[in-house]
């Protein structure tokens, strides 16, 4: 089933959101960023008094023949090895997961690896890794539709499921900092030496390769003419993984669902999502700005505020995980908070 | 009786505690802030795996005898009512408190009105408010010193009644940023101009008259000689909960809890506390960078790295409550997240 189309903010509440923010027994504006959070999240959900329900977060797991080149510090096969570990409940984002009371559900979007089919992993593999975008586009045009449609179908499965509202989503897959470099270079018409960086572990040598590695792929797509259709784009650069999410996060928003968007890579997923769907960016919460330095221009090009600057660079949807208790902050002082006319 | 010495960290366990970090299932130093975070916390408490008990988070509230002089746009009679908002439990402070978990104590160090002695607030009044430091000093040597101990035994009671070891530190006072750019001013040696901001609420017109009262004020008070006696420099321009806050925060470090550093005012009362016993640095957490311009210059001063910058100017301790479920999150990496060794 195609994406959903994504519906414009109904905005006829936001006066009155706005006089409720206002009448709270504070100077106004004193909360910051929790009042934008807070008046985005009314508007989301057209209410005044906003509830947050069974808040998910979905891994999204792939590999990436890229990784081929040398463009990661790591062997793709800790792709796999994080998704066991996902499994087991000891990587980060269990940790902050269970922490911060979301649920965690872990997908296998096209890991070179193949896993038991009983694990609890939502198995949706479109192929054992994307093919290697230096030589060739890493995936077909039926490919990335399946990636795409299979997001949106688990978002609708989920919704339907737990009616949840609220969504973070992160990712894992060695060598997916290149290709979130190469689709925020053509999307956003940056060079890559902007939108490249060490992602979780590079010397200057291994920048320096990297940056090499794309570059030459850059040339031999020559997709520039054609920058501004993002499904090429993604299926030249994508990873089945950033495919799946740049779906589920359409449908979340098509859904009514708050998108927690995490770091680097899950935001150039949503930058394509964006670019399909431009109505996306009044329900995304961006979650972090992170030390990687393509995301801080990615996000200024999606005239984005994050709620963290932490320095994290991990991935996984952890900062969407950390990000998530300002939300459950913000809802509840625009629920609980005492109004200038209670005080008498 | 007095404030207790604040001893010195003890590291021994130091390297012990990097390797634990540095052996997680993730590249080094890739959770960025929470790893420093994580340490520092571990350290204060001696132990590789630290715990949070029974967090607290405590208001002081006072009046100040500069608000006379139209350095706030808000009547003096504003403190005394959001005292009585907190003990109703409709303040932003109660409500992010409840969220996360924290118990509020409030305590009236010096506000200009009579509360009722049946009220749950934690009375110890020093006066009605500071005199007016535009002539004289805020506060005699005998008062100083009854605030800072009065906020260092309000310490001991509450660790011994409930072993907490984590506090943070909040305030409302109308007309206490003054008080915090001047103490700001002395102890740093940085221009009025570059210490004030605009409170909570500040025009222009508004900016530049308090501008003036404090430069008048500086001018009066000639301090610049003895910039070095923070005693002196907190009698002359501290108000009576910026004084008791101050005291408290040295007997926290000195019972061994994590001290959380609210916004401007809270860490203007930590430069205070801070330069009367500097080990007080290693126990505290800076929670916020706020929108008031000293308090940013105020952080550089003191090498300080906030967690969060949301844009907050409220004070009340909201920031500090509000980065509290980082610090939970900090801990739960450190106590629940695989190790290498664990993967096979």
């Amino acid at each position: 089933m195609p994406i959903s189309t994504i519906p414009p903010l109904n905005r006829c509440l936001e006066a009155q959101i706005q006089a409720k923010i206002d009448g709270k027994t504070k100077p106004p504006g004193a909360l910051g960023q929790l009042e934008t959070l807070a008046k985005q999240v009314a508007l989301v959900q057209g209410s005044l008094n906003p509830q947050l329900t069974n808040p998910h977060l979905i891994v999204f797991a792939g590999d990436h023949g890229v990784a081929r080149e040398g463009v990661s510090p790591y062997p793709q096969e800790i792709t796999a090895q994080m998704v066991l570990n996902f499994v087991r409940g000891g990587a980060a984002i269990n940790v902050f997961c269970r922490q911060n009371g979301i649920q965690l559900k872990v997908v296998d979007a096209g890991v070179n690896a193949d896993f038991d089919p009983n694990l609890p992993i939502i198995h949706q593999k479109v192929a054992k890794g994307t093919a290697n975008f230096l030589h060739e586009a890493a995936m077909s045009a039926l490919q990335c539709q399946e990636a795409l449609e299979a997001g949106a179908e688990l978002l609708r499965k989920i919704h339907t499921a737990t009616q949840c509202n609220v969504i973070g989503f992160g990712e894992m897959g060695i060598g997916n900092t290149s290709s979130a470099s190469m689709l925020m270079s053509e999307i956003c018409g940056l060079s890559l030496e902007k939108c490249v960086g060490r992602g979780t572990g590079h010397d200057d040598d291994g920048l320096q390769r990297k940056l090499n590695v794309l570059q030459a792929a850059q040339e031999k797509q020559q997709l520039s003419a054609q920058a501004a259709d993002a499904l090429q784009v993604l299926k030249t650069f994508g990873g089945f993984e950033i495919a799946q999410m740049c779906g589920a996060m359409q449908e979340a928003a098509a859904l009514g669902m708050l998108v927690l968007v995490d770091g680097f890579i899950a935001s150039a997923a949503f930058l394509v999502a964006q670019a399909m769907q431009p109505n996306l960016m009044d329900y995304a919460v961006f979650c972090h700005r992170s030390a990687e330095q393509g995301h801080r221009l990615l996000l200024e090009y999606l005239q984005a505020q994050p709620l963290l600057d932490l320095g994290l660079r991990l991935g996984e949807g952890t900062a969407a995980a950390l990000a998530y208790p300002l939300l459950q902050n913000a809802l509840a002082f625009l629920g609980e908070m005492a109004e200038f006319g209670d005080l008498g």
